[in-house]
């Protein structure tokens, strides 16, 4: 992987993802980095139109193992054409979504197994793993009612407040699993104190290095 | 797997499958059989708009991961939602294209490998294997004129004769693997000759099971 930096955003539809990567993006854009923002699944041209079938409302017949494999594909291609050419050009890339979202809707929620769903998706991720995942964690209770004031329910937000729960355990167990990798943040409060946290939950990864400060790192902890 | 008959037709483009399909599907119809055909990529709502995006020659751009498991996705969807079900019903489905494309375009003509190819698609077959595979096998120089003559080519119509060489070959090669699955026959004559040939092929498929066949069967080759 390049010199760039890759930071994933996880939660639950409604807790808030859309507002902090923007905040997010206009504060390392301030301090004069070069950022991308892509988002999951689409993207692309190709992962654009594997959302629109994603998420189309009319497809409710769509098996689990299909759509499991339409986000995996959307995630091959966004990684194939944009994460990776962006890192290695040294840019920080913000993604809505990642592969974690694969583990806590299908592999959980719709019970197919982590086992399952990380092996279909290991050809797509192709060993790009983000340095940070910032999960916002928030009750589906809170969460849908966000998503409902926004408008009509896409084909998943559509799902019931116990699937929600479930995709938020599944979230929560994939941070405990990694928890050096994962940042969780409470999602209930006002947008910039959220904001405030994960600057600081992410500090570490925006320090520019001085000298001597790979070997400190690697002496530390 | 259910009572039903299960043939899968492979080759490359312009090698006659529709044609011969359609023969045999009258064939079939006319002895009173109950037959569903199906299409890969597509067959199903979801899947014909996964169809839409893998044939679209401005998506140039995908990768052959996003490829293969587009292609995968589309399977996983007619496996769940026509295939099983029409054999869990006594039927005869007749399938143009199925795992063996995959393998021949995306693991040996792409070079994915096999491994990885047919890992990816083990959810989406879900263990339903066709009873036989008839290959028609052709050379991509005849085959190719035969698609041009069709008109515009689309996006994989559109690669080199090298690369419809190696698909040739990795059908060819999964011939080998599993000989008593597939039945190769040549495709350079007259569609009704080769019509015969596959009638001929397949006869033991479609006998009618006698008292005490299947423990002759089971004693046989």
């Amino acid at each position: 992987m390049g010199t760039g930096r890759f930071i994933a955003f996880e939660g639950i539809e409604g807790s808030g993802k859309s507002t902090q990567i923007r905040l997010l993006q206009e504060w390392l854009e301030a301090r004069g980095s070069d950022v991308l923002f892509v988002r999951e699944p689409g993207g692309t041209p190709v992962g654009e139109r594997i959302r629109d079938i994603l998420l189309d409302p009319s497809l409710s017949e769509m098996s689990d193992i299909c759509e499991m494999m339409l986000f995996a594909a959307s995630r091959a291609q966004l990684i194939h054409q944009k994460v990776r050419p962006a890192l290695d050009a040294g840019k920080i890339v913000l993604c809505d979504r990642f592969v974690y979202s694969s583990l806590a809707y299908q592999a959980y929620a719709r019970g197919l197994g982590r086992e399952r769903v990380w092996t279909t998706n290991a050809p797509a991720v192709d060993s790009v793993l983000p340095d940070r995942v910032v999960l916002l964690d928030l009750s589906p209770t809170d969460s849908m009612a966000r998503a409902r004031a926004r408008g009509s329910l896409d084909r998943i937000e559509a799902e019931s407040l116990e699937f929600h729960e479930a995709v938020r355990g599944g979230f929560l167990r994939e941070a405990e699993r990694d928890p050096a990798r994962f940042l969780v943040v409470p999602a209930q409060g006002e947008p910039e104190s959220i904001h405030e946290a994960i600057i600081e939950g992410l500090s570490e990864l925006f320090e520019e290095p001085g000298p001597g400060s790979a070997a400190a790192e690697g002496q530390s902890s």
